[in-house]
């Protein structure tokens, strides 16, 4: 087992992998920005080395400053938590080629899946079912047969497109022609490549997504599910686990077809493979997260497996302990990430300084934050500011305990996001079950902005 | 089920019953004493009523004021959390003549189990082992025969003894009848009343309980046992669950015990049969805790059952929805009694105003406190200020997690206990499980005080 390792992070997921660290009696180096001198990551961990000024790219994102301090703390193994470095190809090459075990899978595995059309084919040729569409299609009749064939609506998407742009909307048939023909020239306009594909587009779906734990030893075990379609702008507001949408058979289908896919590719250590899912329980492939996410702890609490010790284990070499077959989902558990900021005003992030914090607490209730009674928060990073779960027997039950939780938790000195999670789990369609990824825009964007 | 309670009790017991109700959709009624009017329990409670001065004779075990409180404010039932008037048979008596539900069993099983006697010759009669002794005993001959039987070193004590006086131990046979009669005389001159009777004195005991829970429709199930070996006068200071004495026959053995005597003398509610057992695993009844106690946390980690609110649905009338094959012990539990008190000091109380506050974090971490920063510790009551418990698959594990969290507690503003309990969990015979009651005084109360 590592006798150290460098935290290549900030915030409540530094203080996660710390805590891990600590109980299986691993040494901790935290890194930090000159904002962050205050930081409970930098009181908690062993050692810390400041990397430099407050912005990520000169310090959090600063590969050679963070490859530096771990050679020079004597840090045999680096855990890069999520976002930031986390899936970053190059740190990860750079890590191994310092003589530093990267806590994460193979550089060569993050930079295919972080390739949107090669993740796409990997997970196609691995079995697993992806969103219909076209190869790179150029002539117009033929791109029109393709279409009517996948059916509409659905989207004409430039190859070298991102960030939202390249991308056209076909509602019907009649318009498929000229919309294709458009979205090449604005293609060919925006980046010197016409090259466009057909992809269904899909409505009134669910964010599904699977955990998987995989050794260097051919093992991979699926902890179940989290459904994650409680978002707003693409960002995660409130995650749970079990999905009430999934019957057992179909997520007895969704963990074998993800455990093959990553059997197939030689996918090592903790990794999550992400699905939409329509209304009629059909899942296509999204992507793959090649890393920790911040939802993981209601995986946790409903499997009882503490997937960053797993991570540090697998990491250094040492097999799974436990088969599919000991996987079992018991009882329910929900996340809500508490964000700083204030639902009222468009989700607008701010901070400032905690005059009084209380956290809830009481049986099966975990938050795991980076704040204290009397810390500034520093206006540089992601808003948010801790995750609330709590795990019970059933999902009304969890519901209510989420309630109650959040209904107890107190920071003074920010606004932050515990009202709009309270609207949530009031919701009826949220009590059923029956809620996709536009549910914030539909159901709680405008009441609350009005 | 009630639609309102009323807790008679102060602290984190407090906090823990409000957060249940909370979770049930039951409101709740705090009483407080003046000295806690900026007490968490005031605050999170729906409402809450003034008692009473300081002094608990004058708010807290003031039944007058509490069950006016609870006719006030049209509070159906009374939780009387553990201590304070938990075990008071006229308060329990005097909950139902207000017309209000008592929770916990009826006073006249209190009342039972508060008699010394009673309690042990009722046990006997429920067929669970008691501490081998005799009956009244005035002939001499007859009782140094008696005494010879039951084996040295061994006890005489008064009949009308109490806090260690009317108590004297012999050693060997040739002692008896000169100590026999000096308790006699003793006895006389203390209580009016030369009544003794004859006791075998147990060295090198374990403090083993088994947790109990009773409907009103003959349901009993036991919840496993606690180990609660390391006390200090009597002080339970690290509890945990299983005990790493227990074979599975010998556990089975004292939840059989316990359950039949429950049924047999009507027992409902939560309450907790506390053994002696020799280093020969023979086990003895002490007492009974008619009541919910510090402890109950860990039975809840590692069977998942939240006793406080059976507690409330029992009371309720409602009938236990699991039976005993559905309990299933699962991992292993420690608590540690954060007491704010100075080890180093002979374990002196002190009190204080906190000026920071760091709570333990982190999956399977619970710490169960009426702490936060900026409040002051009042001179008047328990200097319990915590419970720190956390949970893990093993017991190894679960030593490495608590000294994880217990590192990473920090109370400034008073001296407390948790440098001990890392000394306790870090003792090669506490690592064992080869400690017994008297492991404090003489491993550790010493090297400490030195």
């Amino acid at each position: 087992m590592f006798a150290k390792i460098l935290i290549a992070n900030r915030g409540e997921i530094a203080l996660r992998i710390i805590r891990a660290c600590k109980e299986m009696g691993i040494a901790t180096v935290a890194v930090f920005s000159k904002a962050d001198e205050d930081s409970l990551h930098v009181s908690l961990a062993d050692e810390s080395i400041c990397i430099g000024p407050a912005p990520v790219t000169d310090s959090y994102l600063n590969i050679s400053a963070i490859l530096s301090a771990a050679v020079l703390t004597g840090a045999e193994a680096i855990h890069p938590g999520y976002g930031l470095l986390s899936e970053n190809p190059k740190f990860a090459r750079l890590c191994v080629q310092c003589g530093l075990t990267f806590i994460g899978p193979n550089w060569e595995i993050i930079k295919k899946m972080g390739d949107k059309d090669q993740a796409r084919s990997t997970m196609a040729a691995a079995g697993v079912p992806i969103v219909p569409g076209s190869d790179i299609i150029d002539d117009p009749e033929e791109a029109q047969k393709k279409a009517d064939e996948i059916g509409y609506p659905l989207l004409v998407k430039a190859r070298s497109g991102g960030g939202g742009k390249g991308i056209r909307l076909v509602e019907k048939s009649e318009d498929f022609i000229n919309e294709f023909q458009l979205a090449r020239q604005e293609a060919q306009n925006a980046f010197n490549d016409d090259g466009v594909y057909l992809e269904k587009f899909l409505t009134h779906v669910k964010h599904i997504e699977i955990q998987l734990l995989c050794d260097h030893f051919n093992h991979v075990v699926a902890l179940g599910e989290r459904e994650c379609s409680i978002q707003r702008k693409n960002q995660k507001l409130l995650e749970e686990s079990p999905s009430p949408s999934l019957t057992p058979e179909l997520r007895e289908s969704m963990m074998a077809v993800s455990r093959k896919a990553a059997l197939s590719i030689g996918y090592e250590n903790a990794g999550t493979i992400e699905f939409l899912m329509d209304a009629q329980s059909h899942y296509y492939f999204m992507e793959m997260n090649t890393r920790l996410q911040v939802e993981h702890p209601i995986t946790e609490m409903v499997t009882g497996v503490d997937i960053v010790k797993w991570q540090i284990r697998i990491a250094a070499g040492l097999p799974l302990t436990f088969g599919q077959e000991d996987v079992h989902i018991q009882g329910h558990a929900i996340e809500c990430r508490i964000n700083a900021e204030n639902p009222l005003l468009d989700f607008r992030p701010n901070c400032g300084t905690i005059n009084f914090l209380h956290v809830p607490g009481g049986p099966w209730v975990r938050f795991d934050t980076l704040l204290y009674q009397g810390y500034t928060i520093p206006p540089y990073y992601d808003s948010m500011v801790g995750k609330l779960i709590v795990h019970s027997k059933t999902r009304e039950l969890t519901i209510r305990k989420m309630k109650a939780a959040l209904c107890e938790l107190v920071i003074e000195g920010i606004d932050h996001t515990s009202q709009i999670q309270l609207d949530i789990l009031s919701h009826p369609l949220f009590v059923k079950g029956d809620y996709y990824t536009d549910f914030m825009e539909k159901e709680l964007d405008k009441p609350l902005s009005e």
